[in-house]
């Protein structure tokens, strides 16, 4: 399922020049009769001029239409910046019939260098603003991406079909030069602004905010959400619960894609912690351990390494760990178990850790909290990427 | 000079056996007339006996006699592993006449493993306690260091010689399966263990606290100052701040040998950050820079990427930072002023980043706080290291 096959989304991409490759490099999604919408943004104290116009749009009312170019980052060009983001509302505006206030801008790419924006406003003219062409449109978003990401949910409610459908980028929180994390969702929901605000909160935080390639994070990440307001539904709490659910799900399928895709990644790395004493705690632990390096080494070197991952579960002093219950398995076989090492049948461990997917469970505790994060392992491919880039 | 050269300060290392390879693993530094000392431990939640027992010493009274061993790290070996510290303590203060609260020790190497205590208190037998081999107590501390660690300060108070003399330990904050970061630090000046603890505190503060060469922390890490009393002197505060200077210019001197020694390192990276308007912000920047995957990589690969310093100088929300007066040199050439870009001379910056030590210095602002923090680049061989390591 692409994001076009749900009613009322149209979307497609473009080469209109920014990359010199010929590849797709400017996208739009529209969704005309769009009820309600929201965005959640890059917390880099650095950021892009498209950032500071969408936290303004989105307050303002629901965004119909998200102008996305990929190729370059807007990010660090000066005011001329902000110049070219108003240049594109203005444009887009015109060529879509919808109100500058109605637009919101997603740029990823080179930072730095200003946007060729004569090319993105000649691009721009390309669109009917009638195409339904998903595919183009999660093609045309990707930078150092090896691979397009789409995912979709649908769930029933009151007999009816809901869907989700999303699309995202990104290889690494940040590829070669602050490349971006950037996720594009729509449903057919009848959804306002503020509880599509609530709905998308809750769903990144438990899965862009809990993925990590390399701990850094971009200057122009941004995910959105724009409801069709086809199916209009009163929702109870079991409704919003399924609906919120499903969100997640979708949320984090696209960010395990993200995980998979991420540089130089030979096993996706994933941390589950359970027994915390809070959210905060389950939250921390998971990403320290996603995080460490020398986790990231041992899974790439397939080794079932339980000191490293002791060590990493550690390194927050305001987390409550009960030493006494702490147990580790590695993709369902116990390597620690409450408080102390198990007897491991190496090589039949180093066996299992050949496995593309790495399911690193931990309970720290007999608290009622949980957590997962997702990452990947740290490789030479990683090295080569980021040393070599200019 | 070596820490022995310290009127009242005896140290040696020798071979016990911990080691397979035959090397020196186990050492000692005795202050028989130790005035004053102190200790600043780990604050990973996963640690040694070691550091359990050394927290109450440190907090009983002077601690005139310190055991090192390396090859075993004796953590997370349970119950044993407390026991073993007892058996070192009761064994060391037997063979050096003095008292059990008056022993520390310090373990490093291999976690999970419990030691082999017999070995090590055979070796201690080895001791005479009046041995004055500084050189050998520095080597028999390491484990995958490729080089000893040491430096002096001595300054002028009222006329007379102060000295410090330190050794350390480590090689990246973890080394292969959790090594561990140890300093030894030693005095002639007087100095009660209420004023150690105060200046070492800031010492490591502004030192071992801002060294890091992969973010992870280790289960065993601490340093210590002991003092022999044998220059008493009346401190006013200007003394005392020399005092503290002289203290601090040694941890970094000590920090900067470990980043050196830094696992797969091919260049020191020292990130200076001005214009702060508190210290905790000034702190905060200086880390996240020296820490950041993306600008490791970028020096490991010699290139002048100032997107990347941008994008980890913003990654915490809470600093102030005035993006119009965000400045960036790279050892001294101007890269990024007043929120804008340099037209660089690309080739030219290449060259001057080919240098050993790369100095980042950054201005945020016009605030009077500043801070400095020192790492390693990220390269092929920290993967090797700790890939292939089993």
């Amino acid at each position: 399922m692409q994001i076009t096959d749900i009613n009322g989304v149209y979307a497609s991409g473009t080469h209109c020049g920014i990359k010199d490759s010929g590849s797709l490099d400017l996208a739009y999604i529209y969704v005309p009769n769009c009820v309600g919408s929201s965005v959640v943004l890059s917390q880099n104290l650095i950021r892009s001029a498209t950032l500071d116009h969408n936290e303004e749009v989105f307050n303002t009312g629901p965004v119909k239409l998200m102008i996305i170019n990929s190729g370059n980052a807007n990010s660090v060009t000066g005011e001329v910046g902000m110049v070219h983001v108003q240049d594109t509302v203005a444009k887009a505006s015109e060529c879509f019939g919808c109100l500058p206030t109605e637009v919101g801008v997603a740029s990823t790419g080179i930072i730095g260098v200003p946007l060729p924006i004569h090319l993105l406003l000649n691009g721009l003219e390309q669109f009917s603003g009638t195409e339904k062409n998903g595919v183009a449109c999660a093609k045309a978003i990707l930078t150092t991406d090896l691979v397009s990401k789409t995912a979709s949910r649908t769930i029933q409610i009151q007999g009816h079909d809901v869907h989700f459908s999303g699309i995202t980028k990104g290889s690494g929180m940040i590829a070669p030069n602050m490349a971006t994390t950037l996720g594009f969702i729509v449903t057919n929901l009848a959804l306002d602004s503020i509880t599509c605000k609530a709905l998308l909160q809750y769903s990144i935080d438990n899965s862009y905010n809990m993925l990590s390639v390399d701990t850094d994070q971009s200057t122009n990440d941004m995910v959105s959400l724009q409801s069709s307001g086809e199916l209009v539904l009163s929702l109870n709490e079991n409704d919003m619960k399924a609906v919120q659910h499903a969100l997640t799900e979708l949320c984090i399928d696209l960010v395990k894609q993200i995980a998979k895709d991420g540089e130089g990644a030979q096993h996706v790395i994933e941390v589950h912690v359970d027994g915390a004493q809070t959210k905060a705690d389950a939250r921390s632990v998971a990403k320290l351990v996603v995080d460490s390096p020398l986790v990231k080494t041992a899974v790439a070197g397939e080794d079932p390494n339980w000191g490293r991952i002791l060590m990493a579960l550690g390194k927050d002093p305001s987390v409550t760990i009960v030493q006494g219950l702490l147990s580790i398995r590695i993709n369902d076989h116990p390597i620690f178990t409450n408080g102390h090492p198990e007897s491991i049948d190496r090589p039949g461990l180093k066996a299992v850790m050949a496995d593309f997917n790495i399911v690193i469970s931990i309970v720290i505790g007999n608290g009622p909290y949980q957590a997962t994060a997702w990452g990947c392992d740290l490789t030479h491919g990683y090295i080569d990427i980021n040393t070599e880039y200019n």
